[in-house]
């Protein structure tokens, strides 16, 4: 009945209600709630998404804008009857000016689109991650997403030069224009930025793009604890321009290989893995490996590392990085119940530890993948569902180990969602990462942008 | 009367009511008010600050947060009996951690102590502009100041990792605590940046240091138009890893060799300078300087270039960036009326002969220096005053040329403020640079953060 109300608002909007594309476009990547939308509407152009918005004001329906549908804490999940606003329809590339290295695209162009743009015009667009080849940008820009070259070249948040957006009076805003340095008012760009789609819907946004960067090396250090990575990274900083430092378990190592049937890169089977990426220009390539083979005798001599392997070649890098990348996809067959935490970098080593302890003392029968962004303190946690324990009951007990996590994660002063957003998912906990102070102005904030709540209401507030 | 109350609230607030001082800090760099405060206050830590927010608020006194009181835009300037908060006695450095290489300092703390204090541990700091020695973090926050090394390190916005502050019910916001990843809800941080004191009193910064940079060298070219500017930073993009651009006007040039009786750097007299700094690692020095050469060489012959100097000793460097660095204050003794524009650095030589074509038509007496960060697309005007005319009836004009200068920014897409804020100076052209829409939500969110509009009233909005 109110899709037919809409239909006639908004007479020029392609309306789906197939029941098969209710399932698809209503959920994201998390797999804790069935999804229920009344429709899924697929704007074509800045203009429609204004009249659907009006439109669903009038209506008072709930609006949940949808973009890869990717997202791992249920941003993008419409379980009671919103509407979908999918941006399937709003992959154009708008506009490119190489001078000031900036592209303009609508907020559904996938995020692999972007890089491959840029790639073709001799440029470089750093955020990657496990799920670019669907991840849209406009997703990306409302959780900020960060991903594996946040070390170098920072957050979605720093590649965001500006931003169009329909706020939830069905204003159009047109937030900082691509420019480098605006100092006239409050910058609303950033606060729509990691906002999950509760303050507007993102139509377009313009992009920095980067120089490519000069050819890299690889390095994948088998290492004999946690703490023992912080002296290796300090070791690394000093003589190398890293690109990329990523950490994973043993856990993690041998359920890639099983899933990708692959072998392990090294004889023996350390507890951690570091994976670190450098500048290996062509000028200074021989120095580099000298300095590289030198810093890993001085880590097995002082016992931090046990085994090494490089790739110079493109090929035998991504063999390496493969063993970091296929990680999610290969927990995925175990319904993971993900935490994705950060803490400042110093403190990693000792939060990993009060987790991993709190974890085996509360819940021993688990299996835990853990992973992570070591450069930027970002530590992923997948706790692997047993296969005969039933999807409900094993939310409930992840709910309660996360709130022990999430106590530890504030006592370390650290934050309970690095870069996959607060969500439907982590709502609950919204409490523990954020002040009342801090809250009650979010509430404030959100009700100056969205006065009727239509914009993805029960998501993150 | 109302000190004395204010007294009463605070018993151990440090007030000050002295003539000479309410004159030293009531005012920034600007000289088109004269300041009228009711009192200074100086607290000494955070406590402090809230109780006096809490105070101001029952007594509904208007707070105005100084710094280093060299802002631009009149943000720090108390016209109209407000008590003035001055920042000068918090200035300690509270935390760093070489790990994470994050310093947090109270608001206070000048600038330049913070570049000293990263030096001194093999770090860097890279915010740097004219009034370095001066300004306080604090300030350059609430501004967001760029300065001569955005080109490659961005601004303060992308500095700061943490923010403590005081919001208008005096509330004490802690914010992101020195995370890279932190995807949990609104970035108030980035909001309060920018902001001029208008949502919160910003009391400590937790700022990101840098690797200290490889060794550079920097050119100073004579060219014959804006226009080659462009061209020759398109070719210097190419071979070198550039960490500063600057331009200036001949003008400004004679102002600055007239000031400092310094000698003009070349015997030709071209219209533009162009001042690069490119990174010179000691193992690459000849063939960058030899590319350096070719690339001089290239730009002559087509006729983008008259002269270079080269200066590759730190010494030279510093008499090179003497002619760049010295304009501000040779203008200052002509009670210079600045503006501080920018657009996408693809339009700029269109945007600057607009500008000037728009200048001579309508101000044909009034001598103007040009220059800027053109990396960044920044252009800082300087209209000097006639020294005959009077300062009321030369601001009323320049008002009046900033109109059409404003009209013309809007038309290029730009921004009428770039890194000096809103203040006092260009709140009657807010409405030029953001959008009703933009000035209505901005309006909703100061609401939301200090109710009672005891925050800086009368600035920005």
């Amino acid at each position: 009945m109110l899709t037919e109300k809409l239909a006639q608002a908004c007479p020029d909007l392609c309306i789906d209600t197939d029941p098969d594309v209710l399932q698809s476009h209503g959920r994201d990547w998390t797999r804790f709630r069935e999804p229920q939308p009344a429709a899924v509407v697929f704007p074509a152009n800045l203009r429609q998404v204004v009249k659907l918005v009006k439109a669903a004001r009038q209506l008072e329906l709930a609006l949940v804008p949808s973009g890869g549908r990717t997202g791992l804490s249920g941003g993008a999940v419409a379980a009671h009857g919103e509407v979908v606003v999918a941006m399937d329809r709003m992959r154009r590339v708008l506009e490119f000016d190489p001078v000031d290295r900036l592209l303009t695209v609508e907020a559904g162009t996938v995020t692999a689109a972007v890089q491959s743009f840029a790639r073709e015009r001799d440029l470089f667009y750093p955020v990657s991650f496990a799920a670019e080849g669907s991840a849209s940008i406009g997703g990306n820009i409302a959780t900020t997403a960060g991903g594996i070259r946040v070390l170098r070249y920072g957050l979605t948040r720093d590649r965001v030069a500006g931003l169009k957006a329909v706020d939830g009076r069905g204003r159009v805003l047109e937030l900082n224009r691509g420019l480098v340095k605006n100092a006239s008012g409050y910058d609303l760009r950033h606060l729509l930025i990691g906002s999950e789609g509760t303050l507007a819907i993102i139509v377009e946004a313009t992009l920095r793009l980067e120089p490519t960067p000069p050819p890299s090396a690889v390095l994948l250090l088998g290492v004999t604890s946690m703490p023992v990575i912080l002296d290796l990274m300090a070791e690394l900083r000093k003589g190398f321009s890293l690109s990329a430092c990523e950490f994973f378990s043993a856990e993690a190592m041998h359920m890639v290989c099983k899933a990708r049937a692959l072998r392990q890169p090294m004889d023996s089977d350390p507890p951690f893995y570091l994976l670190v990426e450098f500048d290996l220009p062509s000028e200074q390539s021989e120095a580099l490996l000298e300095r590289a083979a030198a810093v890993l005798e001085y880590a097995i001599e002082r016992g931090w590392a046990v085994d090494a392997v490089l790739a110079q070649s493109q090929l035998q890098a991504s063999e390496l990085w493969a063993y970091r990348e296929g990680i999610s996809e290969a927990a995925s067959a175990h319904t993971p119940y993900k935490n994705d935490l950060s803490v400042r970098l110093s403190r990693m080593p000792a939060f990993l530890s009060a987790l991993e302890e709190a974890t085996r003392r509360s819940f021993p029968q688990f299996q835990v993948l853990w992973y992570g962004h070591v450069g930027d303190g970002n530590l992923h946690m997948n706790v692997l569902k047993p296969a005969d324990l039933d999807t409900v009951e094993f939310e409930r007990m992840c709910k309660e180990l996360s709130r022990e996590h999430y106590e530890l994660t504030a006592r370390f002063g650290g934050s309970i969602s690095a870069e996959h957003g607060i969500g439907l998912l982590k709502r609950a906990f919204l409490a523990q990462a954020r002040s009342e102070a801090e809250i009650a102005l979010m509430r404030g904030i959100k009700q100056v942008f969205d006065p009727d709540g239509i914009l993805n209401p029960g998501k993150l507030l």
